[in-house]
């Protein structure tokens, strides 16, 4: 129930995420609904479309899809009045790659995947949907420029598949993941943490 | 048989969208077909995987492909000794979209999901074909661009399923549901209909 | 058991030129990673997916994965020390082409598909990934340039099913078909062959 609760306020603050970068965009209102729902629910989709779990999440509970939609309403409506706290999104945002990092990590940690296929899967739930926002906008998916976004998001996860390893309860596993998650990418972000480029010009 | 031959024509008039796309993008005669193809079936593919509905429509009845090479070759031939009559491409282009909305609508609802699924369902149907073709040739789609195409789409799949629950005959719901689709979208093209822009700049 | 091997050169090979893609784009370590895995393994998935064959042949197997990011380390640092050889790069794709072209038409094959999807699932599998790259790094697909390349990938499955039509022997069609391939793809980068473009103003 925790966990349903913590999966809804994650898929809200990347609809707010989405639906800010579809206004940098200056797409229309449906435009703006599109981006937000796709951003919220894009990383989840392709996990289960990959791992064959069927009805995919928001087939099975509509719930998510209809907090998309009212979530880019709100955002939409929020910045026409008021300034968007970029801190707090920011915070937001973190918590969000961390809370579907983890989720997706235990997904198919359930469904009995080594542990590399368990990391992959996590990350694609914490990062697809935003690359596919960035690839419909027509811009280099964040995810690939240097910033530490889904590295945090790895980290987290070996630290999480490392605790249950060493039988750390279930939850303080959890916990344990999406703090280092989330601290990651708030210390990158807050200190400029890079990681180095790679550049051949061949 | 009807329903069949509709969404027959409807691959077909997509195609030739996809074709003159990359003609505009100047594509080789490879890419043409490539582009044709993927416009016409992207979105009943999307649809298919994420409602599981395998094999999906091209693998169980290949005589789709067989039509987008073929329209695809044809809208070359023509368009290298006769001018493309726009108009007619456009009405043409709006009835696909109708038809693959309406079609991708009834398809949801005869899985028996819920009406918020069932509207994207056939908006993805309707729309997703032509978003592909637009993120291979690198463009902002025209889908998220401020321009009535898939709030088309949604409008006339509300209108079939209010249709449907008041209890009118699936085929007067099927016609008026493609109608309003239709009919939206092609007074938006005329009359230059647009939605409000979400401008930020945060 | 060969197969196999082929298999898991050609993934490395791909690895190989997603990586320097990568570093074209000036993108981080993670980035380079990211991009030689989905360079490797999109083909293969993207077919998985639409062949409903799960699990996704990475997730049966991880050592797809420990082998594109190993590989993707190792261009890094080879890149850094040392000339890249473009020819023998050039090789490689083409041979990685061939190769994951015939493997995905004969899998297609094997589940009584008909020709023309065959043709398509064999073409898919060989190009998908690189598709996947190019559109990561928003750029129009290499594929849908005037450069012989699916068309390669067309033509070397066509012999193979023809082939094995006329009742050659398993293996030599699967030779054939790579020879097929991998020349035309070669011979077209020596010799500059072009398709003709098919040029749209409308």
């Amino acid at each position: 129930m925790m966990l349903y609760i913590l999966d809804l306020i994650g898929c809200a603050v990347f609809a707010i995420s989405g639906a800010l970068a579809a206004g940098r965009a200056r797409l229309d209102f449906f435009g703006v609904m599109v981006i937000a729902t796709i951003t919220a629910i894009g990383g989840g989709t392709v996990r289960d479309v990959l791992m064959n779990r069927h009805p995919v999440f928001w087939i099975h509970d509509p719930r998510y899809l209809y907090l998309t939609c009212i979530t880019g309403l709100f955002t939409v409506l929020w910045a026409h009045y008021l300034p968007i706290p970029a801190q707090s999104l920011l915070i937001a945002d973190a918590l969000g790659l961390a809370l579907f990092a983890i989720c997706g990590a235990q997904l198919a940690e359930a469904a009995g995947y080594k542990a590399i296929i368990v990391v992959l899967m996590g990350t694609i739930t914490g990062t697809a949907g935003g690359v596919i926002r960035d690839v419909l906008s027509a811009h280099v998916p964040l995810l690939l420029r240097k910033d530490i976004y889904a590295s945090a998001a790895i980290a987290g996860i070996c630290v999480y598949l490392l605790l249950k390893t060493l039988r750390v309860p279930q939850n303080w596993a959890f916990v344990s993941g999406c703090v280092v998650v989330a601290a990651m990418r708030l210390l990158a972000v807050i200190y400029g943490w890079q990681l180095p480029v790679f550049n051949f010009s061949g």
